[in-house]
């Protein structure tokens, strides 16, 4: 029973603090100079995460609600009142403040590539302003988890896989966002409970090694589980050791079928789970229990599944909790949300290394002739490429929700029928190529033009 | 204005369900079986993540805070009874489930070592066990967090740091914690007005570039901030160039000062601090605004604060955001909660690597004459170390706070005590030595007799 309003990370009228104190100073010097123009920001990322060839866009749905519902209730207002940095009418002005913009997004789910523009706001240069820090909170981290999450998918292929992060992500916001990103990457069941309740994913567990020493005996905790739950019962193996314990799984699964049941599976936790998954096997074929499913869990990430499942073990199925909870070797990106264009001006930076590319804009997909992705190109909000689908979908207007958030089923449908389509070669697990992205010739000019001007600003 | 009512990441009938199922699961086991002995968990880091020498225990009051109001609501029991997993006579003691257990903790700030406990719960089984999923999830991150922001402050040698990291974490409660745990650490300020709210944190920030990009030109974004901060402008000088950025601040600083201002401070955002820091330092000082400081922002972590002030940077402030945010280099650590005795009972795991260490314990710590620390001993909750001091103090007493949550000052203060009395072996960013941590007799003892025992049944 999944729940369709928002879940915000926030009380709606603490959302207007979650933010960087410049973002409000910046925003006072507006409102006191009375600049209330029209500008539009990109939000970006500048350079892959090590080994990534595609990004998996997250968390961009509950940006908007949370643009949706950005406000400053009394508490934040007295606290600016207190700091002595803000002037009165500023403070007034706050009060009645609501995100008034725009928003294009790229679809919860949809692949996309380093410099092309996953969101881009459009608004009143406070509002726009204000937007970046929740925005950029919001879609980064879950891009990550999700991006992290697709490439686990696709190194099981085809093996189920369950997230088991909760006690490792940074905090419970972060544990139920990973829940849901990694379900949205193709991830099977999460043992998160409240995630599941709040998104309809499948709840999954099995038993801690508490449970196994809490009992006199390992097969005594075995018996009691499976008494308990004759038709969803994993035992866990590695308490005492492993081999001993498949044993004892055995006893416990032939008994389990003089009773009509039939063990679910065994757990695998630590070790080398390519020669005890093999052990395993052979124990459990042995003794006619080719139905009960090996899983294995303890340190998993994209590299070690494809590893073990190169190498031919016998899992039927992995939890990865750490590593993957975590974006382990990429826990932060170089994600960026830059502006654009004020007053109807396009505009850039030009830091060493940094720089900016000009205008809204919109990313045009293009297919082959069988339906694989072959290129993007970058063009100008305003321009139309032929032959190739616009990525970036009106997400807001003037502060409203222009469509409804993807269901969860349809984000999760959006990442499979994405990566089904890209090349392999980008989606290698160990340096993939790059995928093809250009710049319209439209886009080329103005940056070039852009650049010229400023460039002779400096000089002059 | 802090609040003293605690922050908890979640309603309290919500934090039942930020669960692992197999907590659940196992508790139902345990309640059908009529098991409800008393257990004691133990909550350590088996490894330091990489160049660690100390952890800074943080997130201890926040697990503590969300032990004390663990419920579950009505929509929870709804949603588990949806699953078919639970019987409803368990979904009943559910319903009226609170946490009574015990809680025996580090105090917030306190510096811990591996194996250490950092947290011991002792309570009935299925309160012990409920506890765990919550408990690791808010100890363990923060913790990292703290850790890595404390090398950080050991970097920059008395240089204030400023929190930017809103952005890049996990989410807005991450960011909320990384604000207090770097502000326990030693951090002076915290960009986050949300986070600066709810702890009392000074709030900072300077301008973005966006900011600067608004406006025609460079200068006339500079008077324009300068002029409604007269007595806090943090000029932004890489836009587009930041020597000529730097000549703009200087005619601005000079038209601020003949009204009687000063200009507080320039900020590098990108490019070679070393070289860029020493080229504005001496424009800065020819123009005669020696008062003027320096903020570098942008990629920093520990080894890059140390490498720039080791080579004489003249960078007066630092402002730290990814890679302290998500704690970069070590993302999660190896903290497990375990089970080490049931039911009077000490209990132990053994599997390869993984050993547990038995019994409720205490960690006592200590000092050599000049009151510096000289080494910690793990034992028995029941024993006495003679000359040390035990670590360990009780937190929580049959599900009711034993003392109040530490003043975020105080926190703050703990960690600057038990810095400056940890050997600078223990404290170098590189390979630091471990610190010496022993087993008393007692422990060792007990810990070979389980061992013994195991290994026999296992062998029989």
């Amino acid at each position: 029973m999944p729940n369709d309003t928002p879940f915000l990370p926030l009380p709606a009228g603490e959302i207007g603090l979650l933010t960087d104190l410049y973002e409000l100073t910046m925003a006072q010097s507006y409102f006191a100079e009375g600049i209330h123009g029209e500008a539009a920001f990109s939000m970006y990322v500048r350079e892959y995460p090590p080994d990534r060839g595609y990004l998996v866009a997250a968390g961009v749905d509950d940006a908007v609600d949370c643009l949706e519902a950005l406000s400053f209730d009394t508490d934040s207002i007295e606290y600016l009142r207190s700091t002595s940095i803000f002037t009165a009418d500023f403070l007034e002005y706050l009060r009645d403040f609501r995100f008034t913009g725009s928003v294009r997004a790229m679809p919860e789910g949809a692949l996309f590539f380093t410099h092309e523009p996953v969101l881009e706001v459009t608004g009143p240069i406070i509002a726009a302003q204000l937007a970046e820090t929740i925005v950029m909170n919001q879609v980064q981290y879950q891009t990550l988890l999700a991006t992290k999450s697709a490439r686990c998918v696709q190194a099981a292929r085809g093996r189920p896989i369950a997230d088991f992060a909760a006690r490792r992500t940074h905090g419970t916001e972060a544990s139920i966002k990973m829940a849901r990103s990694s379900y949205i990457a193709g991830f099977g069941a999460t043992s998160n409970v409240l995630a599941a309740r709040r998104y309809g994913i499948p709840p999954t567990g099995t038993m801690a090694h508490s449970y196994v020493t809490s009992f006199d005996s390992e097969i005594a905790a075995f018996r009691a589980y499976s008494r308990m739950f004759p038709d969803r019962s994993i035992l866990l193996l590695d308490t005492y050791d492993t081999i001993n314990a498949a044993h004892a799984a055995v006893k416990v699964a032939h008994e389990m079928e003089s009773d009509g049941h039939r063990l679910t599976g065994v757990r695998l936790d630590s070790g080398d789970f390519d020669a005890l998954s093999r052990q395993v096997r052979r124990i459990l074929d042995y003794a006619g229990l080719d139905y009960v499913r090996i899983v294995a869990s303890g340190g998993l990430d994209e590299y070690e599944i494809d590893r073990l499942i190169t190498g031919g073990a016998p899992i039927d199925m992995f939890g990865v909790g750490t590593r993957v909870g975590v974006s382990a070797d990429a826990p932060s990106c170089d994600m960026v949300y830059k502006m654009v264009s004020y007053d109807g001006r396009p505009v850039m930076k030009l830091s060493e290394g940094k720089e900016t590319l000009p205008a809204a804009k919109q990313v045009f997909r293009q297919h082959d002739p069988e339906g694989m992705m072959s290129a993007d190109v970058i063009g100008l909000a305003t321009e139309d490429v032929p032959d190739a689908e616009p990525v970036l979908i009106q997400a807001m207007t003037d502060g409203r929700r222009a469509i409804p958030p993807s269901a969860i089923a349809d984000a999760r449908q959006r990442v499979a029928d994405g990566l089904s389509r890209l090349p392999q070669a980008h989606r290698r697990l160990r340096q993939p190529d790059h995928f093809p992205v250009s710049i319209s010739a439209e886009l080329s000019l103005l940056e070039s033009q852009i650049r010229g001007r400023l460039t002779a600003a400096l000089t002059s």
